[in-house]
């Protein structure tokens, strides 16, 4: 019984592929965590398991698509980073996109009970779920300023939050007064705000809330350096044999600055040029 | 602290939408399915625990995804129908796209433990996820193709899988020779193998494995037909009360042909013409 | 010696194609025609030998692209609509756009002078050109609305910029008072003014000033309608005979009412449904 | 009267953007010009009046588009490089695609008399058409490798049809003799063929037929290469400024090699990078 009669329908289908030598980006976010975050009763204004959970998805994510050189996350979004001459999947923009937010859903759906064990913490429907999109970045600036858009976020937001719920929890405010009182301040402002009314040092607050989550590759012997060359100017067994290096390399986490030059001048690799 | 020196990288971000007036299919597939399988041990040809586990994930995100009027899934793959006039999300691609795909995954991994409860059945990394696309179909006709193709593409697939296992299980074949006694044959040819070799009657085997499962809300006093409009021809406010209609609505699951006209014509408003 | 080192650069191609089984609109429109028009003496509101060389060179481009059903136009611009079973191009996007816009630019340079034969009333740089786009639509309905948008805002303009150039040439109003004078009014404001202030009944307007004009192949002996089927459902040597009666078909110019449904009943063949 | 009821038909519409900081080419194709030339008798290989008519075409439309950095043409077609960081038309595909298009067609016919002077030598129907295809490059690298794969395609096609065209014309092969001749040769044999058996010097030949036509603007007291800047870089009225300095400023037309480093170490400011 041949399919013909019907097989016609497959000439809907578009196979859109993303531009070659430019860096993808796959940025994931939470869907409605808001809500999800009350259901579960997160901890204002970090969590500090829902976002260990985020990175160990992350790095699970990374470690099954070995394209993903580097990978940052704050809040509930993850922003994952192609090498900017990554073949895979011939770069269908579904397959990409949707392998990597599956993959991740996947992850932290698993790993929930890792971080949420006590009682009356299991996962129940509505469950936690994932959307994403792609964006391209032709050049090495371009990636890293949106990297550095992600991490001025990260840092605008968790002061603005931490100022926020310092002054209601500890200010005994209403979100209502909290925020009448924030309004139209400055970092500086809301820095003094801390320290003057609290004695909270805003330095002094955890990295990872201050900075977010970088996740990388580690040159090391397993993923020696001078053997990493671009995918595109190297031969189909020597492309495959760095996909495996690339599997086997170890995944650095680290809460540093990214915006600087410092972290990218010490991991030189991860955003080869063209 | 302004985010204005890095913003501009939002102009790289692009946000296609879907041509409206067009049926979507959003088509998730397994993702190294056959490692997978073999990992855990399915049956073959068909495991009844693994489909059970789609329609379960499947149905879940038809719940959370009230657009979705119908869902047809065979083997590791589901096809979700939105209505032609579904205005979700404005239409977005990839909003779509990963929404339906996250879901589904997440429910595949939650619902995991309900199916496959047996000691040393649970899952390890590598994790099952899905990749998704979508394609649009202009005419009831064409949607209707597309459904009548996967569910050919099942019963050929069955038909043959069917044949094959049992040459192999049961007439002690190996799996070449298996595959070399199927070549060139024809259905009537396989059905001749299965009842004169193992009086096995194919039209006896399972509905759910001839048929694959399809899903759809059914019309009743929670979901009464004569309130049921096109989304484009009626208020926000109609839209909205349709909307929790179709929420609250019976999900029905059945393995029928949905090939010849009779399913369609008990269940008009699935495929709502413009 | 071959081109092999550099040809890597043609995988950054991209060839989108148009769903298939949609009504296809490529829309061109006069680029910066407001100046052109000044610079060449248009009258206003309108120029009849203007109209007549849009027309000239829409026919034209019917008459080499025979997979145009029907065309409208108005002012600068003119749409033309595909069989909605085309496979032109492999309805490739880039390619039918391209065609349709420089075939219509090389037409109506070309008549220039069959219009505007006067001395002084040559070409100059710049030279006019077009822009263009594609749109699809989906169903019989969208495009026949498609088409009815156009029109009515063919009767909206021309009404305003008949009352306000009378208002300035008869009225002896300058461009500012009669825009004041306008503002606010509705059609039937419009019409009273023509009549009561300068006699004019607009309804005795030319047609092609009111209506636009619609261009279409005419059944005939040439163009046989019992021989007319949707391209997909024929073989390739009915389907290439068929294009050559299309391109014998007369082609008709009319400035009717493309609204209501009179045109559409007695030619039923324009927009045949799938 | 209102439009209302129609104008839903406009959200069918999309308007896809341009990868930001990415070089854009628009290559215009001559549409059936094999026989198109043949209809106005051009000269084999080449009509030096079509060329000419080919770059004036091409210096014309660069002349009304001053974003476009430089443009290179062989036979019937014609690549148009914008300068990486435009901002015309904010990028629409369609209008920079369509726009290039219509206006090379536009002096393409508006020019033909100039170089096709002669009785017998007008244009009638089917009149020459252009379509056009949109291409981004992310780097330097990767335009200059472009336009190095279409002069290396130049010099390929004008040495085979140089060698071709004489063992026809003066060797009186017919032209399939002539097509035997030459298959599986590489350019040395046909160099040695021109050489020992017509006693042509192939390096003799015309520049513009062996390197084709660079178009590029010049720097010069009216187009100052110290003004010169990456219009993202600088505010609106500095662009603005910018962009009368380049409509000012000559275009140079050379036949000159473009694939080694010369041509833009000369022209450093041609391909500016991010």
């Amino acid at each position: 019984m041949a399919n013909s009669k019907y097989e016609y329908v497959r000439e809907f289908e578009e196979n859109p592929t993303l531009l070659p030598n430019t860096f993808i980006v796959v940025r994931v976010d939470g869907r409605g965590f808001h809500k999800f975050a009350n259901k579960h009763g997160f901890q204002k204004p970090n969590d500090r398991r829902a976002l260990d959970l985020m990175n160990a998805a992350a790095e699970a994510t990374m470690r099954e698509i070995s394209d993903i050189s580097i990978a940052y996350g704050v809040s509930d979004e993850y922003s994952f980073v192609f090498d900017r001459a990554t073949s895979l999947f011939d770069r269908r923009t579904s397959k990409i996109l949707t392998t990597v937010v599956s993959t991740f859903t996947s992850y932290y759906v698993y790993h929930w009970p890792t971080f949420f064990s006590g009682e009356d913490q299991g996962l129940s429907p509505p469950l936690p779920s994932f959307d994403g999109r792609v964006v391209l970045y032709p050049s090495t600036k371009n990636i890293r300023d949106y990297l550095s858009w992600r991490q001025v976020d990260c840092h605008i937001n968790n002061l603005y939050n931490t100022t926020f719920w310092t002054l209601v929890e500890r200010g005994k405010l209403s979100n209502r007064e909290a925020e009448e009182r924030l309004k139209g301040t400055v970092s500086a402002d809301k820095n003094e705000i801390l320290f003057s009314q609290f004695g909270i040092n805003y330095n002094n607050e955890p990295e990872l809330f201050k900075k977010g989550s970088v996740l990388y590759r580690v040159v090391s012997e397993s993923f020696p350096i001078h053997l990493i060359q671009r995918p595109d100017t190297i031969s189909k067994t020597q492309a495959e044999k760095q996909r495996k290096l690339r599997q086997k390399a170890t995944i650095q986490k680290e809460h540093v600055d990214i915006i600087q030059d410092a972290f990218w001048e010490a991991n030189p690799y991860l955003l080869l040029d063209s």
